[in-house]
């Protein structure tokens, strides 16, 4: 991981109870920063305590990173105000990220994603203007594709309220760059995968409910024949990613498309998970009305402007990932299943 | 004004008691429509209830529009819900339009601009899911512009927090006809003048401070040379463009960019101001910092979309429309100056 320009150095991760956040969190404490978390802990949301328990150790979390439990939005109190103010680097991951919650609860939605988002950038704006800020936005900005690989001058064209409200977020990220020179970058993320995602429910994307139900030897359902392509990412090569943007000079007020230039039908994923669980099996069944109102087709991202302004590269493959992720959920099942 | 379509009809104007909101209600209600406000009242967004009178009246409004004052957010409260509830037709122009005032509190004008248009559709999708809506977006969301004439498929790009706030409700506008099946649609409108428009202050864009400053006979300023150009468009044309799109069934779920194809440059339109009035005078200063970072150049639409699906047509010529402007702000100064 590289680490080395956060050694000693302050830094926040919001969401660092979550999937991605938590990851980022270990690694950066792991390599000698000071790290804070800020979390809602929104269970729904991915957020869960054992995801800060460093890897190889079973126990609970060893305190390398405080936690302040509150939303990202409640910067009248004093330690979300401390925490964000005293911030060098700021890598910005909380939010929503279920679509079928987002359209159940726009308004929520819009609270969570955008609005607390808009309190954190004043906040930053206004009182740490030298904190460079890392924002994780999401494909789901581009909705269905209209050319294949999605660079970052494809259209927005949101099919989901998480959309909508992440692309606002992500646009004032990069307003403050432009009018206030705030060092704030966007990774709009595709699919991603690995150790510490959630996988009780079906709120995190199609991936964590194919590993559940091939752990749990059931079937996993493909939405028709399951032709669609994604380019799914591990989650190490997403954190490798996040610490480059946050450190890279020319990434500043940019936007980085970051998926993997692997592709694989829905069908082969499930296929490649049920072969690295040694357990479930693959169902097709037919499409569900309400999934085939916001159904994109197949999406992959263009990263080669990630690739050669940060100098990133994914550099796992979906069947060691995986292999890496279906280990780690049998040794913690207790936690995520 | 094309009104056939609403004669009997119960229609709701979201901020009409501002500028564009009270020109669409006060044509609906001459046409025979039943036309309901809902505004919030707020002076500044150019909420002025002297605009309701109707014109060739000099007295105070005649009962023939029915008011809601409340924020259009504001679902809980009985008499707003069953305004939204009740309409057939929503003409849909609440909203913050000073891009000064969404840098300067970027909170309100996301609660304004966004959350409060989530909270109608909700209840709209809900409860109401046959009426037509039609929102008022603007041409603020391309920021620069990439090629002229802007059409509906350039690229989306906020140069101030409005531009963000603004573009998010007119996605859930969209969204709500691709999943919902919703009547709504779009109008990106370009800059525009005519009678009630607010000119006590700076925050309804350029036209009305040169109308204003014209008046009290006063130096225009003109940034720079004043080069960059401007699709201006007279009020009148703006309403009867919303009537069609409320009516035209090829019209839901699509955007229109709406401007002129008359061109003029910002020094051209302070001339004919100055010569409209016949007081005032045209004075070229060097760009203010802060205007610089949001300056976007020449602007002007595409409008062949609305032409084309609404047959519509802008009928009113800069000259025309600023000498009936002029004559308006002259008989009713007392209200708006």
């Amino acid at each position: 991981m590289p680490v080395e320009p956060f050694v000693g150095r302050r830094c926040l991760v919001t969401g660092g109870l979550g999937f991605i956040g938590s990851n980022v969190a270990l690694a950066l404490a792991a390599g000698g920063a000071h790290v804070t978390v800020i979390d809602a802990r929104i269970d729904r949301h991915g957020s869960n305590p054992a995801n800060l328990v460093p890897d190889g150790d079973h126990h609970a979390p060893d305190g390398r990173v405080a936690v302040v439990e509150a939303d990202l939005g409640d910067v009248d109190r004093a330690d979300v105000r401390d925490a964000i103010v005293s911030a060098e680097v700021i890598f910005n991951l909380a939010g929503q990220v279920s679509h079928v919650d987002s359209m159940d609860d726009p308004l929520f939605d819009l609270s969570v994603n955008t609005t607390s988002q808009f309190r954190l950038l004043e906040l930053v704006r206004r009182e740490n203007p030298g904190a460079s800020v890392v924002y994780t936005s999401t494909r789901q900005i581009f909705g269905k594709p209209r050319y294949l690989p999605v660079d970052e001058e494809h259209p927005v064209a949101p099919v989901d309220v998480n959309g909508i409200t992440k692309y606002a977020a992500e646009q004032l990220h990069l307003l403050y760059h432009e009018v206030y020179g705030l060092r704030a970058n966007a990774i709009r993320l595709t699919n991603v995968f690995g150790p510490r995602q959630r996988l009780r429910d079906d709120l995190q994307g199609f991936l964590p409910i194919f590993v559940r139900r091939a752990l749990a030897d059931d079937a996993i359902q493909v939405f028709g024949k399951g032709e669609q392509e994604r380019d799914c990412l591990y989650v190490d090569d997403v954190v490798e990613c996040l610490l480059l943007a946050a450190s890279a000079p020319d990434a500043r007020g940019q936007i980085f498309n970051v998926g993997n230039d692997e592709r694989l039908s829905l069908g082969e994923i499930a296929d490649a998970i049920v072969r690295a669980a040694g357990r479930g099996r693959v169902e097709h069944v037919p499409w569900p009305a309400d999934r085939d109102a916001i159904d994109i087709g197949s999406y992959f991202g263009d990263s080669s402007k990630a690739k050669r302004v940060l100098g990133w590269e994914p550099r796992t493959s979906f069947a060691d990932g995986i292999a890496r992720t279906i280990a780690f959920c049998r040794a913690r099942h207790q936690w995520y299943l």
